[in-house]
């Protein structure tokens, strides 16, 4: 059987290119795969790795007949990356992305794409804190979902390609409108990381006797914050500037609940803070229900998904 | 060798006072067991389960002659349970209780305590988001911290015994004054959930059609906030009720830093952004140097802890 494309590029080897990387190896995506990052470090590691055919520091030079361009940048750079690969891609190619932001990513990278080109975005639900091409592995996107955001004009070969190397990673493929995502987006990720990051910086301008307790005493619930709040700052940043409206939107409305709790709080509504506590127990159930937690995780965990038992070491142990 | 205590009665049979029972049971840390709960449903599922010698609902009359009784019941039920049980209790005897606030509810139990027993407080640094005498497992406890906050009158021999009571169900012991307790969890503990249960609480008034795409895309982040906000309500309902103060101090300088954040976000400040997210990475190494997290938990999760792999399933697979 021929691999699904003859040449591919990754522009980035953080956690996401470089599982891409290795994904691609790992199920015989692509005959040749070049990956391409501005910083020799990362290069040289990627060299080290060997999930690469070639590792170039080259941008423009790097999707030279290549099929499918993958831009796993932090969003803020797409205008650049855009700006170097425009002129260099092949006719007929794909390009999408990984980014956690669509609209306003599209709108930076599209008016650099030849109309030879085909843009496809995309955003595969999938990620770990951790960061750089060391922290990559071939099973994150095992069973997770890629949503693509595809416009009216994408012609339907390119988003089908776009969706079998997704689903050769083991992704589950979806479709939404690049606004729509955003929104969903800002929910389900944007301000749950925004809040972690508040919370963990608030406990990091404590005095030093009560932040070694808070510290030693993390795993009664914030420790799940501080995971989350030890992701990427570079790649959220760009996530914040680059949805604005859809965060700032959402934050409004949980900032108004956080100060109704407040109040019942000061009040001491037992019954208001009792009704809100029960109603919450219903969305965790719809998403059990779903499949996209399970039962019978323990304490602070969602039991792993597509992980590999070798990367699960209890440092405790 | 003999069991540590003769017999030992546990008060309220949820997931903690159940999972006490188990772990009593497989570390032969008493001769005699007693379950007492109001709830005859609950005393019925105990007797079903077999995890206490005796299962009863007359809680005066459970700790007749017990060496140890410990109070596993919402905080805001401990005025009740102890003019149930004050009279009742052996001379000797050391009351403990579980609770996650110390300086109120010690306010609340202290009262109806003769002289002759001593009351030793506590409180496991464990747990998961279910609830009821099903959700227990032996092994809750093991590698976690117990604090016990005795006052500086309390009898040293009292305190050892409870110390090796804890031990022997696997826990980690230390000592804080109960209200340096009640401040610190109000950090790591109260304000997270608090906010988890807001967060998932705004998710859940959304249209219905955003809704459900919250749930699908859940795995983003907001995933681990529904986890934390689907813990029993009366539980939570009853730490903030009794732990205000601690609470509404820390909400007020998270909600400070809430608000730095959104202004940050309005004016594009990625500077701003960049320091803040940078900074709270350094909590999250000093949680797993101090061995409370594993740097390799993949994606949504920290690996598990003292948990049998049976309890472990993936609902997905």
């Amino acid at each position: 059987m021929s691999a699904l494309f003859d040449k591919i590029t990754i522009i980035g080897l953080g956690l996401i290119g470089s599982s891409l990387a290795r994904a691609i190896r790992a199920n015989g995506i692509a005959d040749k795969l070049i990956a391409a990052d501005l910083s020799e470090e990362v290069c040289a590691k990627v060299a080290e790795l060997g999930i690469a055919d070639q590792a170039t520091s080259d941008i423009r030079a790097s999707v030279a007949g290549s099929d499918l361009v993958m831009v796993c940048v932090p969003v803020g750079a797409y205008g650049a990356v855009g700006e170097a690969i425009g002129p260099a891609l092949k006719a007929g190619a794909v390009v999408s992305d990984v980014g956690s932001v669509k609209q306003q990513v599209i709108e930076a990278l599209a008016p650099h794409i030849p109309d030879s080109v085909h843009l496809v975005p995309g955003h595969p639900i999938a990620g770990t804190e951790h960061s750089g091409p060391e922290a990559g592995f071939a099973e994150l996107f095992v069973d997770r979902w890629c949503v693509l955001t595809p416009s009216a004009a994408t012609e339907i070969k390119a988003v089908e390609k776009l969706t079998a190397f997704w689903e050769a990673c083991g992704a589950r493929v979806d479709f939404l409108d690049a606004q729509h995502h955003d929104l969903v987006l800002g929910i389900t990720s944007h301000l749950p990381h925004l809040i972690a990051y508040t919370i963990v910086g608030t406990a990091s301008d404590l005095e030093d006797d009560i932040k070694s307790e808070v510290i030693k005493f993390s795993a009664s619930g914030f420790r799940d914050f501080t995971r989350i709040a030890a992701s990427d700052p570079v790649m959220w940043r760009d996530v914040f500037l680059n949805n604005k409206d859809a965060v700032l939107e959402i934050l409004q409305r949980f900032s108004e609940d956080l100060s109704a709790m407040q109040k019942a709080i000061r009040r001491g509504d037992g019954a208001y803070l009792h009704d809100t506590f029960s109603r919450t127990r219903d969305i965790r159930k719809q998403i059990i229900d779903s499949g996209q937690a399970n039962y019978n995780a323990p304490a602070d965990t969602d039991a792993p998904q597509g992980v590999p038992p070798a990367t699960r070491i209890n440092e405790q142990d």
